[in-house]
């Protein structure tokens, strides 16, 4: 029996339902199925790929990604998932359209989706905004759909917004399940995501507060530490706890790095800008007051540069349990010696993870791909079977 | 009987033998019964995606866009049209080309040319020089072709050039057919394709000529509303009255928004500028006058400014058959106390109607589909037959 | 017997097994077999593409494009060939990513490549620095995929480098091959790669490189003539005599366009900068120095003017084997006249020669999707047999 048949057993088990034509805003929208099926999937994907077999479940159609911040790793992953599935990318490129020309969001979201199977935002930059455009983004094209205006409704894949970063923090997760051995191994472990010093400032916290808002749901005891003031928003951090103790594992915060990697199996140490700072910019920004994002950007690298100790170097990689803890990062991460001065992570120590680092973005493209066939695919179970059984090559000879 | 099969019956009495291998420039190129088979290959295209058959008539070729002016309608339009019909889009920005250092249009139409079936061109902003790029660049690919240097010859689809708008009207069209329940109750409907107040300077003329030449090949009654001075091109006029005197509707021009109002059925108020304006800005371009082109843009805002009172409101609205006219408008539009101060139309009265407004635009896509379809497929009739019958789906599970 | 099978059968008795699974960088790099399955391949997917003959070998995967140079014809030429075979290009454009902000070449490298099957890049601005990059690029992937991080690994296609341009120097001697009627026909034949005069400054040196390099393998009498000062890199000068003596050919420098001219049978002028100003511009790059570029940029525009006499006029065509050489260019030229006031060719033997020079540039798409095919397909000789005994149409009506 083949990996993907053993997956579509395990598949079959799990109730994902509901995820048929709907849409992938937060982790915390799915229940523990739902995210289980999306790893199966995503693992059944990756073994028809790599035996060489076709997953083309589209003839034609489209995946629009708008990207209202940069990116390279999340585009290319985007890209990957929807050739992967047969999905060609058209990007709707802000600068290249009308938008700016006073379109609503309403009117935008109808006009390229005629033909459009799947959605991909980033929209990460205003803490207050992200989810609010892509919802607003999705209930126009849910809107259009009922009312006979779309032939179909394409479901999202949020490539990053102000509160969740989805596609990453789960493959994120398909990492550890693999490098451990499995998702029951996961019980008890430590884990510590931490903020780190960046010279740079504003890092979006999606990834923090995606973190701990699945993280939690495996058992793991997840230690969330900052310096002062570094606060993410209290709405996760509620949900890591609930999360905590419902999976039988643990939330804590606390003030110090050291603390949080002492005897750690996972160290998560990344740059975030405080949440209260983040809010105050938004409405910086939506004044279109210069001067105070200027000054308010001067005082946070001011305050940033207080933390400088909060750092991954090979002394705090010792506290870890046996010194191996597994270091993790969403790339690209700012590397002492190598890309600054002084950054998130020494780079002896991001070096040896390298093999681990770049496995772990490998997921990203099965996740997205997997979240795609779950909202479209009626009997996904039934999909893969018929795929392990009868899909052609993906390269011919 | 399928729709599609009915719409292949329909389509062989249709005398399309000369679309083979053509280009598609403007309406009024094309006879009666070529129109009526974009419109039938267009629905028969609709019905079987509707349908999940798959309608990838092409397994590999690419499908060139040049917008030299901005666009996201019309990008994803062409997009999706291509994609529909299995071509892939490649976009040529002449930022990213070598196009500014110095390359003649033949030369570039031919490079990017090697493997296309299809080539996309919006050039709209120089009165006199829109479709003269457009034959230059096809002139050049067709000696290409016949010269042995591309295997075939792409076909164009004029995405809007400074004469004619034919994707657009031909979409407008077709959502009129729909919406008053085919094109034998056409015949006797006031239509008034009227200029409106917009806070912005220099649109282009393409749609009301567009309208104004197409439209008058029904049987309707088009009257052509602006303030003096607005005219439009008088090559355009006359081909609107010719096209009026042959289908026995009439074509008028007023200068007044309330006569053209008065009882009419179809609505499509919308800003252009004058042509006369246009053609003096182009030879400022080209004669590089920065100083001109400034002067003149307040001089045309300035005019703008006398005629706010040239707007869609409820008040106009009322004076149309029951208050009940289709309001039509090829988007974005510039809704009052929405997208600006004072604009075009009504919030209240665009709102009403934005059902038909998306569902006016979701024809795009199918036309320029339907379009391309016509230039490439040697008898569309039996091989729309053959996809109702034997076509794959287009969503595999 | 079609030409595909002929095809097939020359191919089977040459010796290509080291292509497989191999990244093209350099003409030298590969034997003379190697090339001549290029050749034979590009011409089968020719004729099997002008035979309606599908050669899309792929169902899915990417190929990443990456442009650190502006081009239309390279960029329209891969994704040509890659559209092709069957697979989606994604334009890895630097500055919608995150290289920007530190990310070194060896993590983008693998980010991008998860699903990449082909790398095309073209960095050809800096001595020193093209080559450097893409190999960087390619080791990175090369590792990547032996970690298991890549499940394949991506074939380089060099788009020019800033030592040879294979793609189009294969597509050069593609065209001389079929305009002689065989590449038996070329022993003895006189071919002069020239220095050409033009008013813009530091054009890249990898096509006289590549020119030098590859045509001398082919038993020519290639020279290479240029003012005094404009030399290219002695590394290549001495490949192109070694290929020479090899060959059966010879190779010469001299420094005068007449001489060079005399009795040719084929013309190759073409301005580029001198290789030793090159290297002093990466240096003054790499160091910041402003007002060092602009000086250098000065004195070489001042050099260039020294030699406007270097230009391909009626009397220096006159010189040429009855008068008749084949002029060759690699697009697009500086026509004296039409895109400039002097330049490297008069407008009436351009002119005279639009279709061989339109017709050179034609290759190039099958040349870049050759040396895909014999990268990936592990017996390209059946492989061709089998796409000419049973592919699908590419149009299917």
């Amino acid at each position: 029996m083949s990996k993907t048949v053993e997956l579509a057993e395990k598949l079959s088990k799990l109730d994902y339902s509901h995820m048929y034509n709907s849409d992938f805003y937060w982790t915390w929208d799915k229940t523990d199925d739902e995210l289980a099926s999306v790893f199966a999937v995503a693992d059944a994907l990756r073994d028809l790929r790599e035996r060489n077999k076709s997953t083309k479940i589209f003839d034609s159609g489209l995946g629009i990604s708008i990207f209202r911040d940069n990116s390279t790793r999340t585009r290319f992953s985007f890209a990957s998932a929807c050739n992967l599935l047969g999905l060609e990318v058209q990007d709707l490129d802000e600068k290249k359209s009308q938008i700016a020309h006073g379109e609503t969001v309403r009117e935008t979201a109808n006009m390229v989706s005629f033909m459009a199977d799947v959605i991909g935002i980033r929209d990460d930059m205003f803490i207050g905004e992200g989810h609010k455009y892509q919802k607003t983004f999705m209930d126009a094209v849910t809107k259009g759909h009922n009312d006979g205006i779309l032939e179909q409704k394409p479901t999202l894949v949020n490539l990053q917004c102000d509160v969740d970063h989805p596609t990453q923090c789960m493959a994120d997760m398909a990492s550890i399940i693999h490098y451990f051995g499995g998702v029951e191994n996961l019980r008890g472990k430590k884990v510590a995501m931490t903020w780190a010093y960046s010279p740079s400032y504003g890092k979006p916290l999606s990834v923090p507060q995606g973190v701990i808002g699945l993280f939690t749901r495996f058992g793991m005891d997840v230690v969330l530490a900052h310096p002062e003031g570094y606060d993410v928003m209290s709405d996760v951090e509620d949900i890591a706890g609930k999360n905590a103790a419902a999976s039988g594992g643990s939330f804590a915060k606390v003030n110090s790095m050291e603390e949080a990697f002492e005897n750690a199996d996972i160290v998560y140490p990344k740059s975030w800008a405080p949440f209260a700072a983040m809010e105050k910019r938004t409405r910086l920004y939506q004044a279109g007051d210069k001067d105070g994002i200027d000054a308010l950007e001067k005082e946070l690298l001011a305050n940033n540069a207080k933390y400088k100790n909060w750092s991954c170097t090979e002394e705090m990689m010792a506290r870890t349990r046996g010194g191996k803890a597994l270091y993790m990062h969403c790339l690209p991460a700012d590397i002492t010696g190598l890309s600054c001065r002084e950054g998130e992570v020494d780079n002896s120590v991001f070096d040896r993870y390298i093999d681990p680092l770049y496995k772990e973005a490998s997921f990203k493209p099965y996740i997205i791909a997997a979240m795609i066939f779950l909202a479209k695919v009626k009997d996904p179970a039934a999909a893969l079977r018929t795929l392990d059984a009868s899909a052609g090559p993906r390269i011919a000879f």
